[in-house]
Parts: C-alpha cells; sequence; structure tokens
C-alpha cells in the first residue's frame, strides 16, 4: 500500500501575464482511510446518493442505526476479517499530517490537478470531521469491501460490495484509486482475488475494469434468494 | 433450523409376499453438521472431485495444509461469522445419539428412501470419523459460505461459494438439504439475502433454483481481478 505523506502544493504558475488569460490549474488533494463509526451518517448519504443514480431507491432500507449496528458492531473484528469500509475525502487545501488514524490501514494520499475548482454544491452536508487532519475536508466516495474465499485456491479473497463517487468528483480517477486501494490491500495480504459484478449494458465501466486487468466472466450468473423466498426457510422442516 | 433427532427407521414392509417380488426400499440416513479441522482431508477430496466436474483442475491449488489454515485458522472466530463449511454425512444405520458436535449449530437429519442400495466404490476413501455418532457414516457432500454484506439492506447475507455432492448421492434431494440448511441459518439470524453463481448453460441448476424461490440476475456479470494482474497492485503508487 502506498502510504506516502500528502504531496507538497506545486509552486504557483507565474505571474507575469495576467491570471485570466492563463489556464490555471488547481490541485484537489485526496485521502482514502478506513471509515470508523463517526462516519456512519456520511455512509448513509452516500448509499442512498447510489440507489438514487441506480433507481433502486424501493429496495434502499438502510438507516443511521442499521448501518452502524452492523459495519461497527460491538466487539468489532480485525479490520479487513469482515465488512470494511474505505472513505475517499477530498480538500483544496493539504491534508495535515496527523498520527495514524488506524494502525490497520496507512492512509492513501493522492493529489489531483484539475483546471476548474470544482463546485460541490453538498460540501457542506458532507463535510467530514472525523478523520482529522483539516477543517476543509469533504467526502466524496467510498467502497465497501470484505472477505471471500476460494475453495480452488484455498485462499480469502475481498469482494467489493459497492464503489460510488459522488458525482461532482467522478471522471477524476478516484474510481480506479479506491479499487486500487483495495486491490493492494488483497496482494499486500497475499489474498487470491478481487471480485466485483458489474451492470452487462454498462461497457464504459466494462472496459475500465478490464483494462485494470480485471476479467468479466461472461458465463456466470448470480442467484439471490431474499424476502418471503428466503423467510419460508426460517421454520421449514428440511 | 430444524434440528430433529434422527427419525426412527420405518416399520417393515408387509412380509407376506416373497421380498424378490416386491419393489423394497432402503432408508439413507443423512447429516449436516458443521465441519471441524479433523474433515480438512475429506474437504479437500471433495474440492478436487469438483474440480474435475468442471474441468477446472489446472485452478486448483489447495492442499490440506492450505485448506486448515484458512478455513481453520487459530483463534477461529465465531461461527457464521467467516468461511463456513456444512459437512453432508450418510449412513446406511441410523445416527446414534450423541452429544452436541458444535453448539453452534444443530445438525439437520434427514432419512432418504431409496429404491435400491447405493454402491459407493469410494465409502472407504470418505469414512467419517470426526463427527462421533456411528461406524458406519461416509462422507457425502459440502457447502462452503460466508457473510456478505447488502448496503441498501444494512444488513448481512450469506455468499455461497460451492455446494458439492459426490456423484453416487446424487438426485436424491442432498443438493437441495445442503441449500436449504443455509437459507435456513440465514433467516434464522435476520439476514437480508443467499447469493451464489450459476453456470448460464446450466439449465436443470437454473430450474432447481427458481423453483427454489431464487431469482437469477441476468443483467450481473462477475468481475475478477487475480493472479498477475493483481499482484501489480501490490506494490503501486496509487
Amino acid at each position: 500500500m502506498a502510504a506516502a505523506a500528502p504531496p507538497p502544493p506545486p509552486s504557483p504558475a507565474p505571474s507575469a501575464i495576467s491570471e485570466d488569460l492563463l489556464p490555471t490549474s488547481h490541485n484537489l488533494f485526496s485521502r482514502i482511510r478506513l471509515a470508523k463509526i463517526a462516519d456512519v451518517p456520511h455512509i448513509h448519504k452516500l448509499i442512498h446518493q447510489m440507489a438514487v443514480f441506480e433507481r433502486l431507491t424501493h429496495l434502499f432500507s438502510a438507516t443511521e442505526s442499521s448501518l452502524s449496528s452492523t459495519l461497527f458492531p460491538p466487539n468489532p473484528p480485525q479490520p479487513f476479517t469482515s465488512f470494511t469500509v474505505f472513505l475517499l475525502e477530498v480538500s483544496r487545501t493539504p491534508f495535515v499530517s496527523i498520527d495514524q488514524i488506524n494502525p490497520s490501514f496507512d492512509p492513501v494520499y493522492k493529489t489531483v490537478m484539475i483546471d476548474v475548482p470544482i463546485n460541490d454544491p453538498e460540501a457542506e452536508l458532507f463535510k467530514s470531521g472525523a478523520g482529522g487532519g483539516g477543517n476543509d475536508i469533504v467526502v466524496a466516495g467510498f467502497v465497501l469491501f470484505f472477505p471471500n474465499y476460494s475453495t480452488f485456491l484455498a485462499k480469502p479473497g475481498f469482494y467489493i460490495e459497492d464503489i460510488f463517487v459522488r458525482e461532482c468528483y467522478r471522471r477524476k480517477g478516484f474510481g480506479k484509486m479506491l479499487l486500487s486501494a483495495v486491490a493492494a490491500q488483497a496482494a499486500k495480504m497475499g489474498y487470491g482475488r478481487v471480485e466485483w459484478v458489474v451492470l452487462d449494458w454498462n461497457v464504459n465501466a466494462i472496459k475500465f475494469y478490464e483494462e485494470m486487468g480485471a476479467e468479466v466472466m461472461k458465463e456466470w450468473r448470480v442467484c439471490r434468494l431474499t424476502g418471503e423466498a428466503l423467510q419460508t426457510f426460517a421454520n421449514v422442516n428440511i
């Protein structure tokens, strides 16, 4: 895992020419860190935005309370052995060096150059106070993953359930940064695979995943037993 | 979970007619229990048979040692919170009532009526000594599953990685029994879903799963990052 300290801001552009005539560039500082229970309100809002984006709000029933109790139970298991959330934060100013946020994972820092400052209409709503390291930090996305297992390899892997970047921060490499963080963690732990699912008509996503080295398994279909069909098994005499 | 004691054998068929003329039936007693580390040699052989059946032996690299260390680590987590194996055992004689095998899961017993005694050419190889309850017990199959998570439901579920019944015990309801045991455990724990994957050309399996109440998600494709493509992320500067 690349655990680079936040790089220093680049030198300012030469000021001999009027700034109006120059294509200026701006820094957007970003960080990936392990989420904690104080981040749940933000995680809840991100998941809801994802449901809106996927037009699946009728399937959305998560609450802050249910997320807290299932993602951050009392006596939590070791990091990465159960449901795990990496949070993506961005800031217009560099992250202040702080004490280790979580000893199990060194945050990943990256500085992205952008031509136009991003207008984030929800900056106040997603203001991040949980991670430390600055007053200007906004939550921009997340990835939720957990261990899976390959019997052929006799090795664990990671399954990525969700990966999401808020709209105004898309097409800046943050999706790749989140996916890479999970892949790097898997490789670091000696795990055998990282898996996830994609909609078959989402050709842009498929192209992106294949460019990252992933294989799309065309023959497999996901089966799901849920709702009442699952409940009928609760008292069934097998 | 149905935790019935082994049912008594049914009354013998009327003996007024010569047995040669009667379509006699035989009892095959079966049990599903949590696997333990002593079962690893049998689990290893079952996984290998599955690889042969799927013509995927080139992907098979599990050893008894690697299975033991990943499925039954020191300081094992609570049952059902990580990788879990249910073992299917069969016996020609009733299972002897024994002390609880594992307090986390009451074994499931079922008696299957068969017309012709099953000739198991590998009975000696799969003789089960680990579970207790009789001298005539043979390992016939397994299911391996672990928790997954739905962000929309904010609930865990189970993902079934493998379900396998040895050839001579197929078409007797044991696959359904194994799948039902996982579904029943999920329902009992208040979990939201049970999921697994199936090959799109395996129409018999798809029909069977749909009859059990599962939905086949036609639009989703599994993406996998593995091998060298995954290793490249180990030291990548994200």
